[in-house]
């Protein structure tokens, strides 16, 4: 089974350093995983750190407030640090933001799959324009998401994106330079050409208007088809993200 | 924007045939869709047809039983129809079943990447049996969703299939002949090969026991990874399941 993982955004420590985790982390770990002294954990903060602890011991302190109830203090030794690069190639899904919970799915699911960062794509026919409450939970899940599936970087919450300027990102001499590929019934299988940056756009129910598509392959933008039947779009997210990355890694890197 | 369908899992018509549609697919299009005499609509019944129709029009027939409302009923000509062979290669997929909500979503995203059919898959660490209840809501969740992305034939769902039974197929000699693919992070990426028949193996959380493995790769099966993050049941198997068919249509068929 997968070792406990601790999400720790504010730490960055070395080997030998003595840890003092309260809160929810903590809680967790003492009342619901019953974690003992000795028991070895994973440490991640979300920016590369991959570290491991051995627990040394639980503490009770007071709770802050008068009535507060008192709060699990975890005394961890770190043992091992290890920085990791953030994952090759870097794939950035823009894309709109479904309706009601498949907004969570979604992003849970492109944190599992190795997606870099998303953010809403803004198209003519984008319905859900999403509220800021919305964008802090989306960032929730993505942490959430990186402890679950072991994520040394979490994925990154974005701003919407408008479509044109998604697709001049892409074109020739633009800074910062990105592959940009449309997922749309009307293209080709995706072929990989080993760029160290992507960005995929996953257009919106009822698709991408046909001037859109005009202006995407103006744009030099590879359009590609990800399957034969009409996905919902986290499905399509999800699925046209994982054949990106498997097609990469089928391809040896520069 | 996609044209509206009907699933009709009794009918076959022919061209020139005259339909009448009684039920919640006539309520829906008459009070929800509120489309009219004229308009054009696809007719699935999910065993391979795909038949095109225009709305005659709508009657109102009295309702079964005493003090029922009247009940819509709707009138189609069928003008074209055609049977379409199932999807080639046919991938069935065995998985663990999900908590919760997560069932629904794996059936439903499994229908929409192209799968041909899903059994539960029972291994050592297999924690949850699924209840008739469970599996008869697979069935309506495959045959909504078979209805929304346009698919001919309806994702089938089948029993629950022991790992070792699932392994046997695979065999050489074997009849029925399927290759079988072990999901699990300790393989390569998939190596596509033509096979008319598929049959993909997620396992379970916390993964496939050590034996499980060993006995997976002495019948011969290819166990490939498909991410670099541990994934869910769920996501594993569609984004899976989205790259061994995107492998294969990369593929010339035989």
């Amino acid at each position: 089974m997968a070792r406990h993982r601790l999400f720790l955004p504010d730490a960055d420590p070395e080997p030998g350093t003595h840890l003092t985790i309260a809160g929810q982390e903590a809680h967790h770990a003492a009342r619901v995983k019953r974690m003992a002294p000795g028991d070895a954990l994973e440490l991640l903060n979300g920016r590369g750190l991959r570290a491991l602890g051995t627990i040394q011991g639980f503490d009770r302190e007071p709770g802050q407030g008068r009535g507060a109830k008192p709060e699990w203090v975890l005394r961890v030794l770190v043992t091992s640090a290890e920085r990791e690069a953030p994952l090759q190639p870097r794939l950035r899904v823009l894309a709109g933001v479904p309706k009601g919970p498949h907004l969570e799915e979604m992003i849970d699911q492109l944190s599992q799959v190795g997606a870099a960062a998303w953010s809403p794509l803004v198209t003519t026919r984008t319905v859900v324009s999403p509220r800021s409450g919305k964008m802090l939970k989306a960032e929730r899940i993505a942490s959430e998401s990186a402890k679950q599936c072991g994520r040394a970087w979490t994925m990154e919450i974005g701003e919407p994106v408008p479509l044109d300027d998604a697709l001049a990102d892409g074109r020739q001499g633009a800074r910062p330079a990105t592959r940009v590929i449309v997922a749309d019934a009307s293209g080709g299988v995706y072929e990989p050409d080993g760029s160290p940056d992507l960005t995929l756009l996953i257009g919106p129910e009822g698709g991408f208007a046909e001037g859109e598509l005009e202006a995407a392959r103006r744009a030099d933008a590879a359009v590609c088809r990800f399957g034969v039947h009409v996905m919902r779009v986290e499905t399509a997210a999800v699925v046209a993200a994982g054949i990106i990355l498997d097609a990469e890694r089928r391809r040896p890197r520069p």
